[in-house]
């Protein structure tokens, strides 16, 4: 039996989490449910399974869960409960799917609690992948990744010699825009952003994945998570979105991990391995599908990819700042205060007047983050007073 | 350092396999050469490898050899030899790339020798699959698949637990003849058939591949290699040849191997394995490639590949007896005597004739071999009668 904390059960990942220990109910319980202040599905999630601990961050939901329920899991709130669920004593593994920066703090408390992590917050490994993996080798804790495209690169890299890489193939599907222009997105809207053509995700990473940027963040996640260098990771364009991705070696051979587009499958792996435990998930019939096509990314109309790169290559606080400019701006482009192409706009223009720290320690990243967070805001409202 | 036999030298895998060599003098040597007939090639690759022992099976091939030949290396020939060769006292790894049941004798003699195999004669496990393998498991040496596919399966197994598999997806490129009718076939030559789109290889692996003959020998190999059951191995066609095959695993999740069909790749990675070592093979670039598809095998107009399923799941002799109508029926074709839908119908008489012995040992197996050879050399005459 593991016991799994999961920081994020309200969004998409956490609910498919829940969906895999609820049909394995003999190999997983739950020890913790955290989530931002969505106190309805919470509190069917705590009636159903039962942890010992529950968080909202947010106070005013964590209030009126706590007038509503009336049970044995303990209710806590804010940074400090999100912080406290972390390290809950009886949890083995921790799911963070938290979206966004907020997720590097509690993943960094659980890591110093021993805890192994499910990594679906790639945020956090973009914005301090050095400082974080650092520290799992210190506290001698395992990190899965969630993300398909990384659960893809580690299952390929099962019982391989990392020396042995030659180069990683992210996969992508070139989201809801591929083959436009630049001037064909220069008023698309965010309900065009929203129909994924292959994935059903949280509304962040599906204008991640519109803009390229969300592929941008995997490429700086892969570079932490399998210890390569940034001229070893690729993207291809893979509009079937069936390879997840892949693996060259040195020798030449390419090693692929293939499926349905099905997020429960990377987040059992997750909990299970070094396991695979059976599932109802739908199974890939190769002969029913189309042809499996791959083209080189667009990074003229979709620069946010290109950005992620150098933002890798420049290194120390460059990929936090990249982040954080993103985040605000993506936010900006969901409220309707600035256009599509504004995104990567904004990211480049931040990166541009940033003053880079080469080896930054916490305090380092986290004020670059605040930095570029005010940055890229006043951008924001710069772009609001010129439209 | 490794030392290598090679019994097969001169053929396609033979051949392939001395490059790999010869392009890392550093880790491999060549302790053994063994060819049937070809004094003249062997010759040169005595020169070039300077093993201590080398094997021209057929005696006035050898007797021209030694006439000629002015150099330490010890020439030997005839089946004893032959059998000298698979047990050489210095060698590491045995390649056993001899073509059909030629190749069983010396496997289980280098077996019984402590060597590990890399296997490139697939009709030695079709054959005796339950006998070489138990007598692997025995003397504890390691049977190191050559052929793509099952190098690909087992590239996809590295890590993973056997008990994990689902399926085998075994891939075919459905040879020169894919999507043609059983009457469009029956007219068909052997030149039309060595023609093969993706691969260069000898000629009988080619008009295997041409009826499916092959991916049915593939099928059982599969089956004793990897140790599953019939109804977990499926064949898929993929008329691109990039995918060698895949594995599916109880979650859902498959794993694949992919590169460009030159078969240097498997036959190095059988020799190098568990390391795998640069190499200078061309490189998979996707987004070069027209798109992959898949399709269901046409049993119907290529029954040879159901008779192989027949086969296997009758068991006993009855493997060792589909591979030798088939031999015989291949090298009828090769010489004029029968069509190409008569392999298929040879086969398929030969099988519904024999009598089947369960649980054969070896004697039991060599002597199924015989019969089935008899059988369908006197189908082959009478069809010669009959046309």
């Amino acid at each position: 039996m593991k016991h799994i904390a999961i920081l994020g059960s309200t969004g998409s990942i956490g609910t498919q989490a829940l969906d895999v220990i609820a049909a394995n109910p003999d190999k997983y319980n739950v020890t913790v449910l955290a989530a931002y202040h969505n106190e309805q599905l919470l509190q069917e999630q705590i009636e159903y399974f039962k942890p010992q601990l529950a968080v909202l961050i947010d106070k005013q939901a964590a209030d009126r869960l706590a007038a509503s329920y009336r049970g044995p899991t303990q209710i806590v709130t804010g940074e400090e409960g999100l912080l406290e669920a972390a390290v809950f004593h009886q949890t083995d593994t921790v799911l963070t799917s938290l979206v966004g920066f907020a997720g590097l703090k509690p993943t960094i408390a659980a890591i110093k609690a021993k805890k192994n992590i499910a990594l679906a917050n790639k945020e956090t490994l973009v914005a301090a992948g050095q400082l974080v993996m650092a520290l799992a080798k210190d506290y001698n804790v395992s990190v899965y990744p969630v993300d398909s495209e990384h659960s893809a690169i580690f299952q390929c890299l099962q019982g391989e010699n990392n020396k042995h890489i030659g180069r990683i193939i992210l996969t992508a599907s070139g989201g809801p825009f591929r083959g436009r222009t630049a001037k064909e997105l220069a008023h698309v809207t965010v309900e065009d952003c929203l129909k994924h053509p292959n994935w059903s995700m949280g509304r962040k990473i599906t204008i991640d994945s519109a803009t390229l940027a969300n592929k941008g963040l995997e490429v700086i996640e892969a570079k932490w998570l399998f210890g390569v260098a940034y001229d070893q990771i690729d993207v291809c364009v893979h509009p079937q979105s069936i390879i997840h991705s892949m693996v060259e070696f040195i020798d030449g051979s390419v090693m692929a991990q293939l499926g349905m587009p099905d997020m429960r499958l990377p987040i059992q792996y997750a909990l299970s391995y070094p396991e695979r435990i059976p599932s109802k998930f739908p199974r890939l019939d190769l002969t029913a599908l189309s042809a499996l096509t791959f083209t080189e990314p667009d990074t003229g109309n979709f620069p946010a990819l290109k950005l992620a790169y150098t933002a890798g290559n420049k290194g120390g606080t460059m990929p936090c700042v990249f982040n954080a400019a993103n985040e605000v701006a993506v936010y900006a482009f969901l409220q309707g205060k600035i256009g599509f192409l504004d995104i990567a706009q904004i990211i480049s223009y931040t990166m541009e007047i940033h003053s880079l720290v080469t080896t930054p320690d916490l305090e380092q990243i986290y004020a670059a983050d605040t930095w570029a967070r005010q940055c890229a805001l006043q951008a924001v409202s710069d772009l609001g007073r010129k439209a």
